[in-house]
């Protein structure tokens, strides 16, 4: 087997990993907490189904790629929690270190073409980043409706620190923008988001 | 929110399920079974990473597509087992009813090319699709090399079987072929496949 085959083999098999990065978001049946590969899986389908509602024309498969690789740097630096007080102080040089070590896995031409794309995930200027992004955001607050926003009411989350969370949704996908609010006041009006 | 939209939302509200499909594969540390999203991801991830080792040129981001939506059937008519006695007589029909259902979640025009997306998939005769399928049946190889094979040592699976189904990546990834054979000896030598 030449080497850059087996280098993109190593990388595949690395991939497994992150089917054993636990989110803090649950299932919609509340069965167990969702891992980074089925949300990245999850976020992908919507950008198919999605793309339509972006502001900005994009390319829709160039997000679908984002969209896979966007989450695969918490094999190494884990996944923090958007509404936790810790692990944000040093989060982005935790990724990035993994970002080298686990893209390098790949024949290094690859290599770039995968950071890249995570790069500009990170950068979130491109309208495909950007639309990721707000898919990242979405994709969540759908979990918690169909949870009765569980995870929010157990972590004592307020109102404020969804909005904040969200906000990109609403240049992004300004059509999807009232079902987010309307999901968030209904939250609050059952106690499951803290008004405040 | 129009009706439109709210099709769409009911459909990636219904994905959710697919994280509950479990396939009989174990994950790379042993910790549990994997399911059909997370599958999904792995095997999309792969087409971006191993689409020049294509025998025919494709379009990459459709295979992509095609592999985000290939188990998706199985949110309503469950995983069948490669390997397994059961479930192969009327898997074709189950399969296809969910098909019509689930698809038929979203928007008519909308379902009509996701549905395509699946028959394409199925007919397993476009270079995307064949290489999809050739993805599907490499990743649960690359996953049994990890595992020691377990999963067919518990099940008693023969090489001959596995053989058979694996037969599609000679002509679909020729480079990727004795890498296939080399995984397949070693757990015959290793009694984690039964040599008939």
């Amino acid at each position: 087997m030449n080497d850059r085959l087996g280098r993109q083999l190593d990388f595949v098999r690395e991939l497994d990993k992150l089917k054993s990065v636990m989110r803090k978001n649950r299932l919609s049946d509340l069965s167990r907490l969702e891992n980074s590969a089925e949300h990245s899986w999850h976020v992908a389908l919507m950008a198919l189904v999605l793309a339509e509602h972006a502001a900005l024309p994009l390319r829709c498969e160039h997000a679908v790629a984002i969209a896979l690789v966007h989450d695969l740097v918490e094999i190494d630096a884990g996944d923090t929690f958007a509404y936790g007080a810790t692990g944000h102080a040093d989060k982005r040089e935790r990724e990035e270190r993994a970002a080298t070590r686990l893209f390098g896995v790949l024949p290094a031409e690859q290599a770039r073409q995968f950071l890249a794309l995570w790069h500009e995930l990170e950068a979130d200027e491109t309208p495909e980043a950007r639309f990721v992004q707000a898919l990242d955001r979405l994709q969540p607050v759908l979990l918690h409706q169909l949870t009765g926003g569980v995870v929010w009411r157990e972590h004592g989350v307020t109102r404020s620190q969804v909005m904040a969370r969200v906000a990109p949704i609403r240049d992004v996908l300004p059509t999807l923008w009232p079902v987010v609010e309307q999901i968030l006041a209904d939250a609050v009006k059952s106690g499951a988001l803290r008004d405040s």
